[in-house]
């Protein structure tokens, strides 16, 4: 299995902490979205929107979209379950995620900051407020959620699941960002302890291959 | 069950052709997001994003995320299966889906727009092209996936799936802007098939009691 992505994606960050929870052998093909790599013929024919991380499994299939991959990791490799089947854990479980997955990350992702520059003129500093903005917003939303899910080191329960999957590298996006965190202890208290755990050790983006040192 | 919505939300859109498709009764409460009565506590206290929809069950369960809510209906109401347990078809519905409930809805949301124009004075010309271009983006790698389908009517498969939950609202959005969607002939062909299906004409913006006129 290989997994095209790249270190400081927190989209790819996501499929890879599945697939260190679940003891998955897999090989990494770095895509610098940096530098356009993501935009190579080669690349699109595997995955249409440009974007990362594409799971080429070992039938050649290629799978875009890193829900979709986590949905299809969790029903080939049933090892520790990533989204139980029944409630209330799946529903505030699937909550969670789509709070972080399409209310925070794809704002601030990297090519909608891009075009603020490029395209607007927009300051870093006006960019900056940007990326706040939607983190406090997400943020303030996914706390609240998570007092009422009553779980401690994880989002939901008593082992890592989907919205862990999803929380841990936002927030560590969030840090990189320096947006002010202080107002989300349950969140702060998911990170320190999953942050713990080998297999988000394994995932991080400073433990990845294609690091790129600026 | 109660669906807090907004006739022109594309995601409370996405939930009323789910209900429709499955014959679900139920009743709207109308939350008008123009004048932010999604703000209000009542509305933020049984959802903290303060976003439109969420689905109060018979139970008094509140759930918000359109997609959380679609899951939870498709497991509750198993009639007109959404989303099929098995592959290939799951991995390409669940593809489509993200493609457009993560790359395009969430950038060209109101309030996204919003945050353009009063917090970055951006202009509503550089505003209707923030919107052309991510429209541009998605489905183009839409159009693709749908290709690759090969389905006619529907985006994959022979019956309405969850992908096509997702397509016709945004695509019904892309054309209230004005878009210039020739480039999409696979999805306007869903689009036109779709739009035949009573529970798809139900579940329009223009057929919902809290329709506004301007």
């Amino acid at each position: 299995m290989k997994l095209y992505s790249f270190f400081n994606s927190s989209a790819s960050y996501r499929v890879r902490i599945a697939l260190a929870l679940k003891g998955i052998d897999y090989q990494t093909v770095g895509v610098n979205i940096r530098i356009g790599q993501q935009n190579a013929q080669a690349y699109r024919r595997m995955n249409p929107t440009g974007l990362v991380p594409t799971l080429v499994t070992d039938d050649g299939e290629a799978l875009g979209q890193s829900l979709a991959i986590i949905d299809w990791l969790d029903r080939h490799f049933p090892q520790s379950r990533l989204l139980p089947d029944s409630d209330p854990a799946r529903s505030r479980i699937l909550e969670i995620v789509y709070a972080i997955a399409c209310d925070i990350h794809p704002v601030n992702n990297l090519r909608v900051l891009r075009y603020l520059s490029e395209e607007l003129n927009i300051s870093d500093e006006a960019k900056k407020r940007w990326y706040a903005h939607w983190i406090q917003q997400g943020l303030t939303a996914v706390e609240q959620l998570l007092q009422e899910s009553q779980s401690e080191s994880y989002c939901v329960g008593n082992t890592p699941t989907l919205a862990d999957c999803c929380l841990i590298p936002q927030w560590a996006n969030a840090l990189r960002m320096e947006c002010d965190l202080s107002a989300y202890p349950r969140c702060k208290a998911v990170y320190d302890a999953c942050t713990q755990l080998p297999a988000f050790i394994a995932a991080a983006p400073e433990n990845q291959q294609d690091k790129l040192s600026a």
